[in-house]
């Protein structure tokens, strides 16, 4: 399975896409393919931003061609302006994703600190398979992109607990 | 000039599509092309909410060529929550007009309230021009399509006035 975490964010939008593979013993492993954020300059106006965005993800989509998208559920905001602008960008970003026919999964901060702990905070040092990205449309970006691989972990370490469940249950 | 306005809704996003136009004596006179409201079906994940109304919005974008996207600025929202979903509605209306190679001007409710007084409250009974919309995703919405128009006429009042001014000035 290969999901694409995004990290939402009104300069930079993190991602990272992460895949979950099992070996010859049944062991599931974690690879990461490619992480990154797509930087969107203050400068411009927010459609402009917004459009940069959503072309970045849906290249990214398109590149990657992951089976579904994490994104984090946003339940806080230090004010109501400030989350009027991050719904925006998460609004492209579940378009982006919803014109690719895939599933959007949203996880509180709380699931996804919960999820990486398993796997060890998700910083770019840790992940030894991720590189910055060579998207045209990006720049690496750590802490955005640590975030985005956090919430893909997140999802895969869920998906994964469930089948479990599933299976024993 | 050719204004859409958009009255952003995470169940009803309201649109209404106006001209201004000047007659022989060069007087002013506002016509109502379309107005109406996109449903998006609450019993809907949000991606698939996001994408009807992103696609309502292009087929109407290609279909009445606007000149300009007119939206309202809100600074205010209940909480956090419905800042966040309205964001994202707005996003994908931003996106909407930007893909198109639009500009979008935002108006603070007190403007849109102060422009329309001098055309009158922008009701559907007002708007002799204006008929409920034959756009397949839409159904006619009174409140959320007089919002909209509101939304619009703020928009060409406001040019209108700028224009005035930098002809006089």
């Amino acid at each position: 399975m290969r999901v694409l975490g995004i990290d939402c964010g009104t300069e930079y939008t993190g991602y990272g896409v992460v895949d979950l593979v099992s070996d010859a013993r049944n062991n599931d492993r974690l690879v990461c393919i490619v992480c990154g954020a797509i930087k969107a300059s203050p400068r411009d106006p927010m459609p402009t931003r917004l459009s940069h965005i959503s072309i970045g993800l849906s290249e990214l989509i398109a590149r990657h061609r992951p089976d579904c998208v994490a994104i984090e559920d946003v339940f806080y905001a230090t004010n109501v302006k400030s989350a009027l602008k991050l719904g925006q960008v998460r609004g492209v970003a579940m378009l982006a994703a919803a014109t690719a026919g895939l599933e959007v999964a949203g996880y509180s901060p709380l699931s996804i600190k919960s999820a990486v702990v398993g796997y060890g905070r998700a910083e770019n040092t840790k992940c030894s398979k991720c590189h910055p990205s060579s998207e045209s449309r990006s720049i690496p970006e750590p802490a955005d992109a640590a975030d985005a691989l956090a919430i893909a972990i997140c999802h895969l370490h869920t998906a994964a607990t469930r089948e479990r469940q599933s299976a024993t249950g």
